[in-house]
């Protein structure tokens, strides 16, 4: 990246320059959104000036901790699409309410005049996106016009409206053809060896991915399968009269299992519960492959394996979905456009135009009618017995993980330049976002 | 797969019948190894006969559950060699001693007389081949000529006086893919999420596979990395201070761990302890990555986050290094050569003709000299704390994960035909392998 002269500032410059930055859990393709949104500032210097980027988030724009992007090369540019984590790097930080907290408003005006933001749009999650307007609001009632826009990333598939959400097309990709590679690992062994194997997809509160799974069928349509999707309380006696019955019928039986599954009682399966106090941090699952694996160990005297993905299943540049690929940069794009028809406080979300062949646009949307909603897998995909998916869901689930992007590889590894961005010189006084 | 008439059977006819299976945990492989014995066997139509397989090893041999091969047709036999799995399912399954289990053996005589077995391949680790050595010396000695050779595979590169295993190369390809990835993810988060990510790879008594994830200092070589071979007894302190100093320098620490992790008292670290009692299994480990990441999160009071791929690697023939496909596939061809002069009790080890560029050729030498051997990662390839690998490390393991295979997929899945092979009519009496 060149190094690029400090913009000179005057009260006469139009508010017309842009801010990105990335939040929350990071997906396979949030970089092509990120691609996506820079080039498409770029190809319209008539309406957008500079364009920055933030480091960390809206943790990092508290701090001024900002990338000038404007010299940014074609060919680093073309290399973020591939990238996994997040290219600006994310945060999990969300600004306190305005009344517990002004002086972090206060500052975040201060970021936005100074450099002159009169559009920020950031790549996150629901929460994110909804602090991000109130930033908007603040600084509009403060006579700062800004336009925030969301663009929507998440591997949970858990975005309300959308008809999916740029990320999860991958992971489910991903999650399905692991699977299907160790359910015939297992069907190659299990006569002397593993009868039961277990995935632990992500999802806290939402199945999808372990749903996606179930996309082997396609290859297997008589695989002995069970999934255990977050929306089902665990019911521990027709779990083991099923996997009874499969191994049974079939020597073996592999499963897939939300990390978020919870007992009758309510509590979670998962083991992890890995202590530490991070004060805006939430419980961590991961464990409930485990604790599913043991029981079944114990009850039949079998032996069985469980993996955990866990951030391989979100961050597998390798092998994302084409589809899916596309439809992160589509959000980035549909994102500059709204910007540029002058909106705020809102986010492009998919919606279907075709279903065969399968075809999308983005729609924007006003974020307060996303925002805390939540999209659970609905009743009609997940079969009676709480243990399958329908075809339904395979209907839903078959088109966003088509397609496979080219992977470049270097030496044997993906080959992904690790790209170092330069912070701009600081001009506001020191503001530590966490005390 | 065509169903070929009943060979006919005459006193007069030569023993030079073929039978191929394959045992122990599989590889992302093994099965292109599978497809090199059966294509060179039928090169040599003038040295051999009909070519068998069987199921699940030797146990599938003693149940006389075999295949013929003979009208398999080319284009499964190219499917085969993209497979997952064990294409013939494999077992974790021994012979008992002779002077404990003579009935076993008198079995495998009458199966390799039924069926004039004149070679014998056994495509395993090195005790299956040791036993199957045996079977060949007790068949020698009551009157029927039979060949045993092995064929080499195991992703834990722990076959002695070898190279390297076939196998070890892709599982090493994935594993370094893998964990670029999720340390990517990890760089982007960690300054207000996980500081400490672990992944837990295969190997019970070798760090071979742990050590491949070292490979990322080849993208990343400032990476704030920590190995944990199970080669050296866990230092708690020491790693402590690691974990601290790496979290201080570049805020946040990757790290990788063998399963088979011991403390110094010998004991595992592992949780796994899934209890189950089949006679012929032994210790099930995993979990060693928890229990590191609990540690490092009680001790820093730091978020931490653990993988554990299991079967996903030493399965994913989505990403395979072609290196390494190469070699499975040149194992094969070997062991027919060995077979086409003669030899009995041999296995074709891997010996490298040139540094730069990479090449190898097999090596026949006598199984007893391999037997009961176990290659575990020198001192010399493992950095003076312990905790990392050296230059001459990385030197062996790069040429092994080299080069891409391509991968077929269909509708968005890897395209793994699944490939039903019908059993041979029993023509003796029903015998159970396990009582």
């Amino acid at each position: 990246m060149k190094n690029s002269p400090p913009p000179a500032f005057s009260a006469k410059q139009p508010i017309n320059n842009v801010l990105y930055a990335q939040a929350g859990g990071v997906t396979a393709v949030i970089n092509a959104s990120a691609a996506a949104v820079i080039e498409t500032v770029f190809a319209n210097p008539n309406q957008f000036g500079t364009m920055y980027g933030a480091f960390n988030g809206i943790k990092g724009i508290l701090e001024e901790r900002l990338i000038d992007l404007s010299s940014l090369e074609t060919e680093p540019l073309t290399a973020i699409k591939y990238q996994p984590g997040a290219i600006f790097k994310a945060c999990r930080f969300d600004l306190d309410p305005l009344e517990h907290n002004p002086a972090q408003y206060e500052r975040m005006l201060e970021i936005f005049k100074t450099y002159r933001i009169g559009t920020f749009f950031y790549n996150g999650g629901n929460g994110s996106m909804v602090t991000a307007q109130k930033v908007g609001d603040y600084c509009r009632q403060h006579n700062h016009p800004v336009n925030c826009i969301g663009v929507a990333k998440t591997i949970d598939n858990d975005l309300a409206i959308s008809h999916c959400s740029p990320g999860f097309g991958s992971a489910a990709k991903y999650l399905a053809s692991s699977f299907l590679e160790a359910t015939l690992d297992t069907l190659s062994m299990h006569d002397t060896s593993t009868r039961f194997f277990v995935m632990e997809t992500m999802g806290r509160n939402t199945g999808w991915l372990t749903l996606s799974a179930g996309l082997i069928k396609d290859v297997m349509p008589d695989v002995p399968l069970i999934l255990l999707p977050a929306e089902r309380p665990f019911n521990q006696t027709s779990f083991l009269n099923k996997v009874k019955q499969l191994i049974q019928q079939k020597g073996y039986c592999v499963c897939a299992v939300s990390e978020g599954l919870r007992n009758p009682q309510g509590d979670y399966l998962s083991i992890a519960n890995i202590e530490h106090t991070h004060e805006r941090d939430y419980t961590q699952l991961g464990g409930a492959g485990y604790t599913i694996a043991k029981l079944v160990s114990n009850t039949f005297n079998v032996k069985s394996h469980y993996a955990i993905p866990d951030y391989l299943q979100r961050s597998a540049s390798h092998l994302v979905s084409k589809t899916d690929w596309q439809m992160a940069y589509d959000a980035g794009v549909a994102a500059v456009e709204a910007a540029k028809k002058g909106l705020h406080g809102v986010l492009p979300i998919v919606t279907i135009t075709s279903a065969q062949p399968f075809a999308w646009q983005f729609k924007t949307i006003p974020l307060h009618e996303v925002a805390n909603l939540e999209k659970t897998v609905p009743d009609e995909f997940i079969s009676s017995d709480g243990m399958n998916l329908t075809e339904q869901a395979l209907n839903y689930l078959r088109p966003l993980i088509q397609g496979e992007r080219p992977v470049p590889f270097k030496n044997g590894l993906p080959d992904i330049p690790v790209i170092e961005f330069q912070e701009v010189s600081k001009k506001l006084p020191v503001f530590r976002a966490i005390k």
